[in-house]
């Protein structure tokens, strides 16, 4: 059970563009730069927090990325499930109904109980992501680190290397 | 994020097993037979729950599978982790301190606040399928299920096909 790497890369970028001034964008290179990331896969893969609503773009040669929301309205599970989907990571083929041993149809018009157990847990695991925002990574950062941020991308040139 | 489909046939494998009487085993083949799974492959895995404890092994012609513990202490959570092992599906590489925002080394004595709160989505996960043992699952089942578990089985030939 892994998540894909870029999702790593995604919550950092969506915590920079959290810092950044309102209205003010970082473009895919300066993103790529400040984390030594790929440019084009990293572009790519922020395109899906732009189709998730976590993400703005704008074009144009001021262009680039910024915060769909506010801060308090981006969640950590946002975040992840426009990387990585938000299927239940437990499959369920319903081998209760196969081999020798298999319930008949009417047996099985109920979620199977393990599989139930299952996606419990994995509400769980939502439930706990969904409860956290930009703002409250935010609000755990130390009083220099936005000030920083903003100087860094502001100093980063905006076009591809 | 996925588990292995073998998580299924697991969690299936060990409340089957859990339905029999005291002392009582199936084999590799028997369970194979019941759930329609090849049965070199479950061997394997079933291998893996008597590695963790979860189930016991012995051998001889009436040799099999049984629970390594009572169903009441056997949690879907050892289950699952047997099968996949107990790595959180989000791995930081820290990429904070790398690139052009690199942070020194020295403001990244404390684990990173993103990985930290991927951490506890985890652990509530975790904490969810530990709170769900055999004996659970074997309690939501109609009462004639256990007879007729044990009935195919041992209608089922010990021995590979």
């Amino acid at each position: 059970m892994k998540l894909p790497v870029s999702t790593e890369w995604l919550l950092h970028c969506a915590s920079t563009l959290a810092q950044l001034d309102p209205g003010a964008t970082a473009s895919a290179a300066q993103l790529a730069d400040y984390y030594d990331l790929p440019a084009p896969y990293l572009a790519k893969q922020l395109q899906a927090l732009v189709r998730a609503g976590v993400l703005a773009a704008t074009t144009g040669p001021r262009g680039g990325f910024r915060l769909g929301r506010p801060p308090g309205e981006v969640t950590l599970l946002q975040i992840v499930e426009a990387v990585d989907g938000a299927a239940s990571p437990y499959e369920c083929r319903e081998i209760r109904m196969r081999g020798r041993g298999a319930l008949p149809e009417e047996d099985c018009q109920e979620t199977c109980v393990l599989a139930a157990k299952m996606y419990e847990a994995h509400e769980a695991w939502r439930r706990s992501l969904a409860g956290v925002t930009l703002a409250d990574i935010l609000a755990g950062l130390p009083d220099t680190i936005p000030a920083r941020t903003r100087s860094i991308i502001a100093g980063t040139p905006r076009a591809p290397r």
